[in-house]
């Protein structure tokens, strides 16, 4: 008798809860949880270290300086600016829910955030140090070694541990709350009505059979150029970089479109500077769909509901260098 | 009787405060007032000013590139990177406490904060922009111009009110409760013996008859090299390049000395990579002076105990470009 009034009690429980639950399950989006971050003191070095330029060679370039966090993870550039003023050779994605990407990088050449963070450092066309260099400073800071030696037990401070406390921060950054999730969760009055037939088409024509999950994207590789071939200066040419294979050819990791809104310009060359210029290229390009433009509309108000709560965090404040800090060499 | 009673009643609360506030009045240094800001919403929009990188040519650069409020307001380098990686000709100065200067600019070209913040943004050496490119940008973006219509009564924005605003953030950029100040306002436990001793010699030897006043200095211009000539790659001449004055020949600003333990390198041209050497160059020049090393240890120790509270707030999200918004032109 007990167990049978637990179950109808769980049942009844299932019950009340299952409407909204069913109807966010059954679409291709699912909403953005908070993130819960397991190591508070993690996440706070790698917060200093995501914003501290004494990562770079010439002591001005960070994570943030092309990931920046006041403007949705990116630098809102074409293509981004590194070392020496060097013009990088690809759009610099957003650094918001890139936890949830299958890979990194737009040709998914690093296999998660730890073995991302890493790459810019030691680029020469982006921060320009070397894992070495840059472990070096970090040494030489007491307050650093200090924190490392907290969180890792030694402050024999290595690259693998500013990787593993950069990845912790960028973990947290995830934008929950934004008003597809309310609508998705059941508040039907978060989207109006030319937001919703926008979802709705973006469903129809095919957009979320690449663009779905938590992340909107970030899941999968797809050829860039499917019914026609897209048309650009850039080199680039996906992950075919990475395994050589021509079937891996133009093939990119489909961008989360979490913050679209915010991550402008688009595409791998960032040459499209407005969202309806890239629905416009995705439709024809990808689905062989003309959109008219009251269709280009409807997506793309669709699209600016994806923007989530930024994340809100103090700006840290970094511990000086000392006497024996290797001095930064921004012009030499 | 009533007034007699009262007038004692007042004598003895002054015979009670009284030896902390004579004896902080007394020293040529006095504490930090926290901010008390007049408008927070002008601060606000300030901040995001402040931190905003539309208002370069390139979109890359910000107020923050070069006074860095992770890094003591300044970029720890010897000269900035300005646009298209140009060298910037001289040291910048920080941000903080730069409200209390007698003027902005190592030579006191701006009278005001409000003043100085239009320099940079279009200086073709930092930022690169103009007054009005920067104002089309900021035009273009409806949750700008509903923040400046709510402090202005007009969205008709101008470099006026622009520089207001980022002035009215840079004024609440004060540095409160250093252990100096502590140790000033009588908490004798604040500062131990070598430190105590070192603020005596920065006194005795002289130090104070420039670095005094809340801020420790910023209050006149001196001559850099009175006691011999200052040694320097350096082209800037200080006041002269302002006034054309055969007198005002390297007459440079006496900076700050609050968080100077931030604030390295040192001098106008960045050239003294540490404390120790910076009091070493100012007792020869300055004082004419040769502090042993035991001397330059103790004003070291006591420079170090003027790092004050940083500023703590709220990394600014900034709001989005619109399709109307002039891009940014990093490269060309």
């Amino acid at each position: 008798m007990i167990m049978r009034a637990l179950i109808i009690s769980l049942l009844s429980i299932g019950t009340i809860a299952a409407p909204a639950a069913v109807s966010a399950a059954d679409e291709p989006i699912q909403p953005i949880e908070a993130a819960k971050p397991k190591n508070e003191n993690m996440v706070e070095l790698g917060k200093m270290l995501f914003f501290d330029p004494r990562l770079s060679k010439s002591g001005f370039i960070s994570c943030n300086s092309c990931h920046n966090l006041s403007m949705g993870g990116t630098d809102n550039l074409q293509t981004s600016v590194g070392h020496n003023w060097q013009q990088g050779p690809i759009n610099s994605p957003t650094v918001l829910n890139s936890s949830m990407n299958l890979a990194q990088f737009w040709d998914g050449r690093a296999k998660n955030l730890k073995e991302q963070a890493g790459g810019p450092i030691a680029n020469p066309g982006e921060m320009a140090f070397t894992h070495e260099l840059a472990v070096d400073v970090l040494r030489s800071i007491p307050q650093y070694r200090a924190r490392f030696k907290q969180l890792f037990g030694s402050d024999q401070i290595n690259i693998d541990m500013v990787t593993d406390a950069i990845a912790a921060f960028e973990e947290t950054l995830v934008t929950p709350d934004s008003r597809f999730d309310k609508w998705l969760k059941g508040d039907k009055q978060a989207l109006n009505q030319t937001e919703v037939e926008g979802y709705k088409l973006f469903k129809e024509v095919g957009c979320t059979s690449c663009h779905n999950g938590a992340a909107v994207g970030g899941a999968s590789f797809q050829k860039f150029g499917v019914h026609e071939p897209y048309k650009t200066a850039s080199k680039a040419e996906g992950r075919f970089g990475v395994t050589g294979k021509d079937a891996d050819r133009f093939m990119f990791k489909v961008p989360t479109l979490r913050n679209v809104e915010l991550t402008y310009p688009y595409f791998h060359d960032g040459a499209a500077a407005t969202l309806e210029e890239a629905v416009n290229t995705m439709g024809r390009l990808q689905l062989g769909h003309k959109f008219t433009k009251e269709e280009n509309a409807k997506i793309v108000a669709f699209l600016k509901t994806l923007t989530g709560k930024q994340p809100q965090f103090t700006l840290p404040v970094l511990p000086p260098s000392t006497n024996e800090t290797p001095r930064p060499k921004p012009f030499g």
